[in-house]
């Protein structure tokens, strides 16, 4: 049984490089790359090899300023954090956007006891962040901005080369949550302009568990994870080397295919939009038209419940989400569409659909026909649709 | 080349059947544990038997109250930096040990913007502590005693259940550091009578960059890692599952060849300690003769570095190390040795000869044979070893 899979947002499959390259190294038992015997310094000139393929992939001006981490979650908390506890001297105040994941709200308000405080910035219908409102919520006891490069529910990109312009200008740290960007549309750090990026190797076919923050030199930031001296000193715990290697492996073919994979999602994104007021109607698109990930849409469909359309199509092999699947369980609707202004009902309405290299224009079709099938038996039953029909 | 290695403090190679599973997780390409559909399913419950086979190795009461982590260093993270978050309003006073691991150590320090003060306690000549010090020390503003089972640079191991009785009687929580303990020497949370209880999947061969906190139910500690609901709410980022699936095999392994391992390292240390006064003189054993791990003994030889020892060790191919794989690098003196009382010069000459299931006995007499020469040698050459000779 073959599972049509259009939930890559939840998890990417790994390439066949990252599998050899990480079955190897599971075969080769690397020793400690802290280890100042041999076998150690062979394990940290892997370790350094690996580095130096991410911080190509983002354009990092030296290898120095890759951490590498256990997850996009933890590059978050390493930098929110981490800036904060650095610069409690300086000021006590971040500015933020109201569509960030959790592991950046969280994050800030863990730091309520040091007497942080935060401005949530609104976006607009898309999710988008107006940079000047950026401009205005930063005060002289502003010490962060933290915006995310591209929404996980939504796929709207940022712009964040504007905000970073501003930063700057005010001499304020500017972190990016770039967990669902790098690795899949282009991502140059020193043209962004930004201080900190968090990321992780899946949204690129990598292992889950392995991230990376990046920190340009000078960043005034401490480790979330203290201990050794393992990373330059900037994060305890020995190392998923395992995975950190497939990591390397997949961000050098994310550098090398970024162009061919691009194509191949807005061939796909295309269709998909093109056809489906041919299958369904009455649904809002919650994704930019312009800024945003090739590979991501999100629908909200009327009058139905999004669980519903994903479990069903969960039965015709079809995988979905309907939001982040760190969000998984939760009873509330997700903040990030009611940011957007989306209704209660519509929010619970919204199908996230997530492209990857390996899926092919039929997965397209298949997918539509089948939605067309569920939307008509949950709208059947749905009573506000008959409402709406009736009225 | 077959290097010999004694230096499995610093990385254990992994088990067969545990590369194995790790292989078979990478070819399978799971989803994400959280997703709801089956794919998702599927993933959860491999999670879920990982969790159970890590539970049993512990006698924790129940898989939940298991959280995975990147690392040891990441659960002592969790369990110092959580507790003092979560228990503001009851104190601010933590009690810890001089032999400390620095994820311990760094951690109390990070947490001085909130007012936190730390006791931390004197050991004897084999890094141990008393635990009537313990109890002397705990007053009514602390909030958590932490120290750890076994210590990575000695193997000595502490009075936990001693002191687990003092923290119940007195109503302190207790977090215990068991990275070199857990999967090498029997541990019953249970029995123990601690709260949190942080491990790490490389000393059971399993691999690097997997750790796990045992938090008893009811233990008041809010997560290092803020973001998505995964891990029963308790630690944000998607799961390392090909890792955490290779922890759950080398548990289940653990528990069930514990006995047989143990024999295979106490005959082995035994060889070792009889045989080294027939090829060096002048040597400390820091290394506690009763209350220690059976596969790692500490020795201090006078009026020479551990580190050239170490090197010229690695020359004929025998990997030692000098000290915690974690402070490599570090120039000052190991923390651990100068809390025995060693001078600097003796926690210079400090070796750490640490055991795996693959060691022979041949490689203990290796081993011996190739530190008599460098002893032999570092010897002529040492300025302080010719003062004494000639005193």
């Amino acid at each position: 049984m073959t599972i049509i899979n259009l939930d890559h947002i939840s998890s990417n499959p790994l390439l066949p490089e990252v599998k050899k390259s990480m079955i190897e190294a599971i075969n080769r038992d690397y020793a400690n790359p802290s280890s100042q015997h041999k076998a150690g310094e062979e394990a940290a000139e892997v370790l350094d090899n690996a580095r130096q393929s991410v911080a190509q992939l983002i354009n990092s001006a030296s290898a120095k300023e890759i951490v590498f981490t256990s997850s996009g979650t933890e590059s978050i908390n390493h930098a929110v954090k981490g800036v904060a506890m650095a610069n409690l001297e300086k000021g006590k105040h971040i500015v933020t956007s109201n569509v960030e994941h959790n592991a950046v709200i969280r994050s800030i308000k863990r730091l309520k006891p040091l007497d942080y405080k935060a401005t949530s910035i609104s976006v607009d219908e898309y999710g988008r962040v107006t940079p000047n409102d950026v401009a205005d919520a930063i005060s002289d006891d502003t010490i962060m901005v933290s915006i995310m490069h591209s929404n996980n529910e939504t796929g709207t990109i940022q712009p964040i080369r504007e905000i970073g312009k501003i930063t700057k200008e005010k001499k304020v740290i500017f972190h990016v949550d770039a967990v669902d960007s790098v690795g899949v549309v282009p991502i140059d750090v020193q043209a962004l302009g930004v201080d900190l990026l968090s990321f992780a190797s899946n949204p690129f076919y990598g292992p889950t568990g392995v991230g990376g923050l990046y920190i340009r030199r000078g960043t005034r930031v401490f480790p979330v994870l203290d201990g050794g001296i393992q990373e330059n000193n900037k994060r305890g715990g020995t190392e998923n080397l395992i995975g950190i290697i497939g990591m390397g492996v997949a961000a050098d073919l994310a550098g090398r295919d970024m162009d061919a994979r691009l194509a191949h999602f807005r061939k796909l994104k295309d269709l998909l939009l093109e056809e489906l007021p041919n299958y369904i109607d009455e649904y809002l698109i919650n994704t930019h038209p312009e800024f945003s990930l090739p590979n991501l849409l999100s629908i909200s469909i009327k009058y139905i419940e999004g669980e519903s359309v994903m479990l069903m199509l969960d039965d015709d092999d079809i995988a979905v989400s309907t939001r982040s699947a760190c969000a998984t369980g939760s009873l509330r609707a997700s903040h990030v569409l009611i940011s957007l202004g989306l209704s209660h009902a519509d929010a619970q309405g919204t199908l996230v659909i997530s492209l990857g290299i390996d899926n092919l224009e039929q997965d397209i079709i298949a997918f539509l026909q089948s939605l067309k099938t569920v939307v008509t038996t949950l709208r059947d039953i749905s009573p506000l649709y008959k409402k709406s029909s009736q009225a």
